[in-house]
């Protein structure tokens, strides 16, 4: 079976390859007369794009065309399919190491699950490129959500060892967008820099976590038992490359408090029901329960790496070593925060609107 | 929109309320021809029954009855539906509170979501009760993936503050079985078990982790991008209520590491492809790898605590306490083991059904 | 793969065999709050009991219970399960005849797809007793329908060779029910019941059409390109057993009409917007219009006559002859009429969910 | 909701507009390894061009370009982006009548349904051009198809009041290429081309209907209850712009039959269980028998006609008149044929991918 889409009332489907012709993606669902252009897109794949602190060196200027699905100026009901253009490919390295796979990449399932007929150019579809497209779809959907009110903010709180400090909820975006890795605090900002400096120039990578929270979520959202929040939300994050894990409020260290400690007692505030603590991350049964929705995931160190490694080769069935050419960010997570941003943005408009919280008109 | 099935190829719909006449579940997607008896179900409802320790009081045999699906002992193809009935309910002390929902439970966001009309007798279908209709769902996926070598196991890591040490895969579910709260670290099981007597005297509750490992997977399981074994997976584990955390392999402890120590180095073993160490958790790409798939689910405190607490009155607006009656369970995560074990099965009989894995016949 | 649901924001799921314990429905989506009794289940039930003229002396109660989804007379957001027992089941004849399939019934392709393994009792889950299910299913959408003022009517308008003239929008249901075979013009059904009798002495059996009017729908219901109204009623009409054709206003007829006859011109009338005509049949570009919708749904005979008839030994893949026994309609259309209602009434009500125009609480 | 896809192991999604910038396709689910190129789409699309007999004189070349999917000329197991541009578009005429809806056309409900906003430029998503994305679809689904030897194969058997005479399976795809309206019976080709111009020059239209048979089936596709092979194709094909019927084997006549004639006995022929009539055109309980799947679609006259009509000004909602203008073709039955084709090509390859027929490798 296949999967290159999800949502089920928002609904995105991306297609492409890393060293194709295009990335892009399909967007179904979104109501008609929201205005939308191509400058909505630009914004969060430039986002996304190399070029900033601690990435890869691929100059890709990704820019993108609006194909369907807006009539002057505004969505007209029908799918919205928006592309980029691979321009900054170079397949060499692949060819010379064709059948010898990658240590933690998908070269080896890949080539299992497809019978040897998968892109083994920069990973084919399996490639962070990809998400290019998810950037793609998630613009679509934070346009949809501006109209509500709602809002989904990601931000890097820890890469390798270094760890960010609490920040606030309000300015947290401004904060994040004053780092060149989107740390909203700024200290470790600088330090997190410096931790992947160290590793890049060693050939080495590290992992980090990307928090999200979204505000201006109503009461109500969520569709339990089996489309909760949090099924939801991990479905679509644990899409994105590099993701081991999710986890939302107070997450695994919950599993060592006592519930006396752990419980978001109700309160009343301004007339309505919020919780005095929040554990929960936002979200009781599966539904959320009005307070920010908050969540963490976290990203392995980038696989590829610039020293020898041991691995097979599939034609002759033999070990072999490898040391990965090409070029790659030292630390996925950082180029990950608008891809958080853009998959939950994707998720929650997706819940939004089976819970006719937007109008499909 | 409403969510009470899980699966595209192996399909579980659970219906049913914690004080209503019943709990059940329909199953579709069942090849014919597995031999088929409500023992099979029975045996795994009895592993999930309080009794045994650490449970609440409330007394159920859960004797459960398979009313269709079956002919001669066979599944027939057809729709599979199970059912168990509710027979010690006493709904009196939530006739009473109702109106003032429990901290950290359901009570408040499904009296919004269904607008006052959500069964308000003991959770209703939020109730932990339902997850009987993931057993039953669970064991008609294991009996299918027995077929194929494929088995979850799943065991307490984690109950409070104590952590269990390193157990070997072999001989796992044995050494899980014999500990009255799945812990297969015997010592551990034993501080377990003493932690959580301390919190019920306490009339409070601790969080837990439970970890699963599933052997005898081929390669090439789980459909990118959208359907990695990690979403498949994270969504069917995230509809366990109190689940706040999943991760997979390394989890959130590789975010700290360095891609040179994270990496699996690929070898050759008796002439199949295998990794030197499994940080992956058997997952690259989303799909497979041959290696045990192992994943970590963490969670949080039982809410229901006999301690006072702050709530609010719904129906006037006003702050109020609440100390919570009904029987509790002081570790939800002790009888989610099997439950973790039942909708990983699940996901994972839907997987290699959409994979072609198993025979449709 | 397996079907045994349909719908996607209203969703109905059927279980059972013909001679089995039971058949069943669970239904998901239905909003909460509706009221809702066994009653209004059984009232639909009894419609499609066999007792009536030209039906088969299979003798069944057909005792409806409702097993989940109510809370104090009303719906409470969670699935609704409902389920009568089977009790006057003789599968003597079956226990004899296993093995050679019946003329156009589903035995040989049943026994290929499910290799052998599917139920030989009175056609299990083939038999038209699972089209009570469905009734069980279109019960619960007959109720949320009535809310908004819609209304799904069915009744006979051919019978083998006679033809019921036409019949007027106004009082149609009535006319039908004092018809004992739903049809509303009084003489054909007069003639109607001759026809079957005459087939019924003769050991065969006729063909019938349904035709059903949906009136009440709201513009803007349908969801292009391929959930268009016709796709939608379409699929879930040709679910029913021994269904040929389905076509909607003009159908087959407007094959040989020219443009200008079979344009529905529109028209202002009470300051909303109308067709001067209804060849469309209430649906104009997959979306409805405001018109009643149209549609008539082709049976072809019960293939269960009492004449010997060719057929093949499958065990020892022989030709041989077969007289099938057991108790049989010789129109299957009479009792098909309540079922057309049922499935189009959740069709609708999963088309109304999904454009938002029933509120899900 | 949205439902721009259709399939669930194969899946084809459409995008664009009649006057937009492109019209295509994004096929999901089609197994790695099957030889694929842009030529393989666009024989498919060169046969649905206008240019052909009885067409509209819109002139579009149609060159398709095959924008992701593909590796080294085969299918890389990811989705498969397929596209054509729109060079010859004038939307004067549309601009001119805005807010006049066409008698029969989508214009009005699209109005309501989206709002106001729906693309009013050649009917948009609605216009008969967003069938080349069905035709890109199943083009690959043909690819697919051809490699376990099924095929189907559409013609035109009707149009307006000419009837073709009965033609054989042997030959047929031949026959029916012969005529430039895919009229496998010369005489009745010759007659319909006849009619065809009449209507055009009298500024009128006629209707049609296509048939269409599959062959190499193998016994055991399709997913009772509700996704039966008639459910399954009927949903597709009712996603055609001006579809009004559907009927499988001997349809709507054989409610008129008994069940001695219509049934169809068994028979072994080769050591193959065959049936001696085929009236339940090559299907039993929803399920193939092995027998060719036979269908006929019933198209409605093209709604564009040259008279003038009555119709609303929907923006002073007044009764007005209206005379199409644009290009349209007068019978819209024959364009039709090779998306027909398409949309069944389409459904049998997800059907048999369910049912595991097609190795996903």
């Amino acid at each position: 079976m296949m999967s290159f889409g999800i949502g089920r009332s928002f609904r995105m489907t991306v297609f492409g390859e890393s060293h194709g012709r295009c990335v892009g993606a399909v967007v179904e669902g979104c109501p008609a007369g929201i205005e939308l252009g191509a400058g909505d897109i630009q914004r969060e794949l430039d986002r996304r794009r190399p070029g900033r602190a601690a990435a890869s060196t691929r100059a890709e200027r990704d820019i993108v065309v609006v194909e369907s699905g807006v009539t002057d100026g505004r969505t007209n009901g029908g799918p919205i399919m928006a592309i980029i253009r691979n321009e900054d490919t170079d397949s060499s390295w692949y060819a010379k190491n064709r059948g010898v796979p990658r240590p933690s990449h998908a070269d080896y399932t890949a080539h299992v699950k497809y019978g040897g007929f998968s892109d083994w150019r920069g990973g084919g579809f399996f490639s962070g490129r990809i998400t290019a497209g998810m950037v793609m779809g998630g613009a679509v959907a934070k346009k949809l959500l501006s109209r509500s009110g709602v809002r989904a903010v990601a931000h890097l709180v820890q890469a390798g060892a270094v760890k960010a400090g609490d920040v606030p909820d309000d300015g947290l975006d401004a904060m994040a967008a004053e780092s060149p890795i989107w740390c909203a605090d700024r200290r470790a900002s600088e330090m997190m820099l410096k931790a992947i400096e160290e590793v890049r120039a060693d050939g080495d990578s590290i992992g980090g976590i990307v928090e999200c929270r979204i505000f201006g979520l109503p009461v109500g959202i969520g569709d339990p038992i089996f489309d909760s929040v949090e099924s939801v939300l991990s479905h679509a994050v644990f899409s994105i490359p590099a993701v081991k894990g999710v986890e939302f409020g107070g997450g695994f260290p919950m599993s060592a408090m006592r519930g006396s400690e752990a419980n978001d007692e109700f309160a009343i505030d301004g007339g309505r029901v919020v919780t005095r603590t929040n554990n929960s991350g936002g979200i009781l049964g599966g539904i959320t329960n009005g307070m920010p929705v908050v969540l963490r995931v976290a990203f392995k160190p980038t696989p590829s790496i610039g020293k020898e490694q041991r691995s097979v080769d599939l034609s002759r069935m033999e070990e072999t070593t490898i040391r990965v050419g090409g070029r790659h960010d030292p630390c996925v997570a950082v180029r990950a925060v608008p891809v958080v941003e853009a998959v939950v943005s994707v998720g929650v408009a997706d819940m939004l609107m089976s819970a006719h919280k937007i109008e499909s008109i």
